[in-house]
């Protein structure tokens, strides 16, 4: 950490600064600068809280040097998070899971045609929110328990795994019970306290990146998951908000890969809500995979015209199986 | 509501979508368009799910036309809501209701300090985190239900409310049973099962914009609670993400303005949070303030230099009360 | 072009919004609304400036429903614009061109030793700045003429074409002369001047997008170009400004596929600005490509530790001739 | 300036950054971290270019700690610059200059009735754009020279200052001749021909902030204008480029407070651009001016509705009236 001061700060200012950097145990190395003096934090293997500095006069600003996460980290685990589903599903380690479904499980009908033309397409996932956030009281908001029963019978019926949203610690319980990975959705990204009642399970996590969060923030909330000893953490990108109104969210490609230089962890992409719209989720899924993603989720409807929810963003079925060809010609290119 | 076509939609469309809009029992009325057909959707006095549209063949955007939340709206209740305290503090409906206190409350000693320094500057609320959301796992939690009995003591001690933060259902209903305002952090603004709770206790709500939701996204987050039937929510404007690096958030003041033409709601700002430095909490807190705000809540430490959290942005107790005299003389020269 | 009202309005308001439109040539269809009327503007093939109407009284927002552009788009033009350099390079329908070189031309042997290494790696375009647009005046500002006139010699020496940036008109003519691609930078984007300017050359231009521009903005900086009789334009996503500082942007590889969507015109990818890191431009070049972009340009220097700019995201010649050869194995899967 | 390693980083790599900054005639100071090394630049008095060690084997970052700019700082200039226009108007040093006029002129006697109106309401500077940079070439592009002749008439008519944007040097030049103030909009703000061409000119030049230019970007730009000799530089914070799509900007107050604390230069706001609908002119004027703004630039039309440009954000005349009044109001309230 570095603690730089203002042009103004004089010596008993600096010397502050260093007192309090040593009674929290650490050593302080103040460098001058032309126009003012920077003071570096020595000796410490883990992060410093920066409130400790800020608020010493005459400091401009504090800056990090060292990452504030661990156990997600490269530094702490050398070799790549591969996470093994009941049905043999691996996330991460270099193969492309594909997981895919509605946006809401619908019905008992729905979501068996759902899984029977996930498996067709090659998906290995089951995905389909039956606790569904939405923005607005008045929407749609998911079948809860009896649809997630209906779906973890529909997966099991053709050998997929189960992918639900989890939105309290409550229903988070109660799909670690019967799907195989509990997803935490944008919006609660930083919901502490679920991160906190996941992280005591011993299921998958998928984590969404929130629409506005840096990619440190997102490992940060993902070491809230590893620290409560669930290690099975998937990150899942699925757009940032942009000023730009053509897509409803801009995919962080990058993100992608830049997030893979920081953690050991798989990371999966989800391009339909990363554009909201149906003609963009292939060249984004494409995109994705040759980016380095582990794995993508996707929404299909059997019929999205009737779909309930998030009908622009679905993929016919036929879309769906032509893409997970054009994904499987790509991965092989890669890998050549 | 109005669906706008493709220029390549034919008449089948066209009849598909108008078909679904009487099937909802409403009214279609096409508008053929230089390059293509728009069709509006007559007969509506409440919210349309536009869910059921875009997935059509041929449908190039869902445009809504009324607004989607209702009870929140000047339509509904066309006189402004104003939330009496317990110790006689009004929010809303013309004065200025000054919230202050510590990042969050560290030690008896310091909140009763803070309360009676708060007092001092002509404050009535008592603001301080007991259950704290933190970015990093690392970073200081809070002092739980401890610390909220001292923050009630104290604040009584000096006849101030006390207003802090909820992370769950657990905290939102200890907060009730001694607290005079939960608030509902920005990370949370859409944990909508935290806000679902909330709707259902008959403790007022300060609901914090999320750091990059919409105007109408926090406004639907407010008509979640009064769904549940509260109806005291006050509206907390605290910041939004940007790209520039030199304050915190934006404080965005236009939009203190922007939804009090469209909600009957209080809304306050919290500067502090709103840019994360000490030095520009004053002219944003006047900012606000003349822009209309209800009120403004405000971080003060009886010594910043000691904060465990946000001393950056925590104001001296004579910053506070050099404070308190602008804000009442910006009021009084806006009352003339 | 739809007018919607607020709901205060009276069918004077609703008369007078009438009246204009019909003023204008067009007919007015309104259609009643539960909460307000909408007016429906028929008859316009063109763009209808909404300033006319957005000051009326009672007017609450005007929406364009026909796009403002017109000569990039598809319905002008629907086959894709290729265009051909004098070295045979084609730029769009269906090859993917490999634009390489410095961020900035720094001496005649570093120009040609860039030259060759584009060439070796089977770049076709030379890329190299000699007039810099840089954010400090007390940085690098590029050779001018000079750097130009030695970039055509070491293009011609290895059968390469060139695109360098132009800052201003005078600047563009010069380029012209000496040339194959004019490039307007993202700084640029709405500088009307300089569009207008190149619109009266014969050269391709590249147009960059601003780092803040709505692609409906990216295309309407086109038309400036077409409009002044030059059609041959290259679009240029290079990345979008976002609350993320681990990477310098975002690149925002949506925007290439949605942008496909309306307009006929060549989209390339500049994944070098696009992420401002070095180990982050391979993964999105491979990235775009899947995506569907026309072309590439990349940042390479013969020697990036002493680029005298962006060295940081130069790649290694080494890693240009690796990535060369996983874009065209990635471009033949794409198209078996 | 402080360079960080990453934690791969092995001595002769620490060594080569050492060298490189002894290269360029500065001291290296090394601080061992915990988990890396990070290197001090001493001795630099001005900005050094991060380009030379960015590129450098295993160097995470570079760190800038001194401000890259220096003619627009405090530091070389402790007191604030006032400008003083021919017609005695003051901006900065403590006052508040009140700019206004329509968004174009549209004819002479438009003009003659707006310079009226604003003498009227106690404005001192008339604005209004006779080149107009247009997002769309088929919308109104200004009237011109003539335009800028009646404009000065006008003014001259009523004891007003002339204020009125350039966009290319031309322009500049001409406007020079006949206009108190060049305005640089926006879209120009790093058109760096246009700022060397005003640099280069002896009148007062207004330089709005891009709508994505962070802080130290705009004050960068201003620097190139100062550097060119000309120290006549109001700045104008005008709003920047959000996810909101209720206003057309977010009027950055916050801005206006963290400039001043960087820079002696005038700082004014253009709250009509800032939102963009006239509802919200006054509270964010006001709000500007309780930040500590030294002048307003605000829309006003004789007859909105039958604006040309922008007509939804011009004020009518009677509101100017009623918001001078109210701004004197909040100033002498804040003086007292």
């Amino acid at each position: 950490m570095l603690i730089v001061m203002s042009a103004a700060a004089d010596e008993s200012d600096i010397q502050r600064v260093c007192d309090t950097i040593e009674r929290l145990g650490f050593e302080a190395r103040p460098i001058p600068g032309g126009q003012r003096t920077a003071i570096g934090v020595v000796g410490n293997d883990g992060p410093v809280d920066a409130g400790r500095f800020v608020g010493l006069p005459n400091v401009r600003e504090v800056i990090s040097v060292s990452a504030p996460y661990k156990l997600v980290s490269w530094e702490w685990k050398p070799t790549p998070t591969i996470i093994e589903l009941p049905n043999g599903t691996l996330v991460g380690g270099g193969g492309l899971a594909l997981m895919a479904g509605p946006c809401a499980v619908e019905s008992r009908d729905q979501i068996f045609r759902s899984a029977e033309l996930v498996a067709h397409a090659g998906g290995t996932v089951l995905r389909g929110g039956v606790f569904k956030p939405r923005t607005s009281p008045y929407s749609f908001q998911g079948l809860g328990l009896d649809g997630l029963r209906w779906m973890r019978e529909a997966a099991d019926a053709h050998g997929l795994a189960v992918v639900t949203e989890a939105v309290d610690p409550d229903s988070a319980r109660a799909i670690a019970d019967l799907a195989d990975i509990i997803q935490i959705g944008a919006r609660n990204m930083q919901n502490f306290a679920l991160l906190t009642a996941v992280g005591e399970l011993r299921v998958p996590v998928m984590l969404k990146r929130g629409m506005a969060a840096t990619i440190k923030e997102w490992l940060l909330a993902a070491e809230y998951v590893l620290r409560g000893g669930n290690e099975q953490v998937i990150l899942c990108e699925r757009g940032i908000r942009s000023f730009d109104d053509m897509t409803r969210n801009v995919l962080d490609i990058g993100a992608i890969a830049a997030a893979r230089t920081r953690t050991h962890l798989p990371i999966v992409a989800d391009p339909s809500h990363g554009c909201g719209r149906r003609d963009l989720v292939a060249p984004l899924a494409r995109a994705a995979t040759a980016a380095g993603a582990d794995g993508l989720i996707i929404e299909m409807h059997p019929d999205p015209s009737e779909a309930l929810s998030d009908g622009a963003q679905s993929l016919y079925p036929a879309q769906l199986d032509a893409l997970a060809i054009q994904l499987k010609r790509l991965r092989e290119a890669m890998l050549d």
